[in-house]
């Protein structure tokens, strides 16, 4: 079945959060401070999901941050935190990007799917200058509910009308891969440094190493 | 309304991980390597949740420890990490956890409910020498779904023909006092060194610093 369509996840495997990383690692203080605070987040949403409740990707973050930082014996007001965590809105889309959206773009259609929230979302395509590649940018917040919730993926494939089997889900991370799996869609994992596929869940349909590497395998 | 039931978390709620943190760290070569296997850990339980799978929180201990390794740059066989990992089945008991339970027992029904299996579970509480104290130990296998979905609480309710608002919820971890809040019950937290309540949930009923603290504020 022919590709028809191909859903990104954005941070990680488009954008770069290294600037983001390194930020917050040089306030708490800590070399692995980032992967904790983000680890937290990504539970905390999915917690948000299990007790019926929604509140958008930016005030989980902000609070887990909170938490995080108690941890880490550190105090912040909630603008210090925004000040910290704005940073999410300028960051570079990795150095390949750009080409291979450019090369995509002319059999498929292109969409964004993210945990961020709608703004943050339009913001940091357009910052890394690839929002113009977009045929539709999604936040989950317009089903209320966090990937790899299975009504994420679904709600791009209902809005433009695509059967699971003809979307390709692209992502950095092996959890919103086992969900597109779940969903039905087809799966290409980025391997980012220090990112790996999910043991217990089926193996992705592709792998490669970034964008440009994808780009060769399925065109 | 009388608490007639208390429901308990078990891992940093009753016992001490001290003795499992210390030897991931030292396996992994960073004094923060075991908060990010565990808040990894978590995660991949809830995307288990989301994604309508179910393995035994084991068999994701495992997986993401692989993950996290990889991650760290080490590289363990499958028996290895069950070796480093089995050390779960031997934590002790907070110091102030048996007195308390022997109070509270007195006049509720004690209930354990964790998200490790049945087996690990028993052998958990019987290492640290409180077996004895539980009317039941619940694994959240019996429902397929980890904490804080709702249906794991509810189990207990139903099986033990008890009103939400008559059971009180005792956790160490935000994400649980959520899910308990959810599912009607009342709440504890246990403020173990580190460990916060999740700033966009409900504030819990009580918060104590140990059980032994706790026991002062409910009886």
């Amino acid at each position: 079945m022919k590709t028809k369509a191909i859903i990104f996840d954005v941070n990680e495997t488009l954008l770069d959060m290294q600037n983001l990383e390194n930020r917050v690692n040089t306030e708490l203080g800590n070399e692995l401070a980032f992967q904790v605070w983000f680890s937290k987040l990504l539970h905390y949403s999915l917690v948000e999901n299990d007790t019926e409740n929604h509140h958008d990707f930016s005030q989980v973050a902000l609070a887990t941050f909170k938490m995080c930082s108690n941890y880490f014996g550190k105090e912040y007001s909630e603008e210090q935190i925004k000040s910290i965590l704005k940073l999410v809105k300028e960051l570079p889309a990795y150095p390949e990007v750009f080409e291979a959206l450019k090369i995509l773009k002319k059999d498929c259609i292109l969409i964004a799917l993210t945990n961020g929230n709608q703004e943050t979302a339009e913001a940091q395509l357009k910052y890394a200058k690839i929002d113009g590649f977009f045929d539709a940018i999604y936040s989950v917040d317009v089903v209320g509910k966090f990937k790899p919730h299975k009504s994420t993926y679904q709600k791009v494939l209902s809005d433009h009308q695509l059967n699971a089997s003809e979307v390709l889900m692209v992502a950095a991370h092996g959890w919103d891969i086992a969900g597109a799996q779940n969903a039905g869609l087809k799966t290409a994992f980025i391997a980012r440094p220090g990112k790996s596929t999910y043991p217990l869940a089926k193996q992705p349909d592709h792998i490669a190493e970034d964008l440009e590497n994808l780009t060769n395998i399925i065109i």
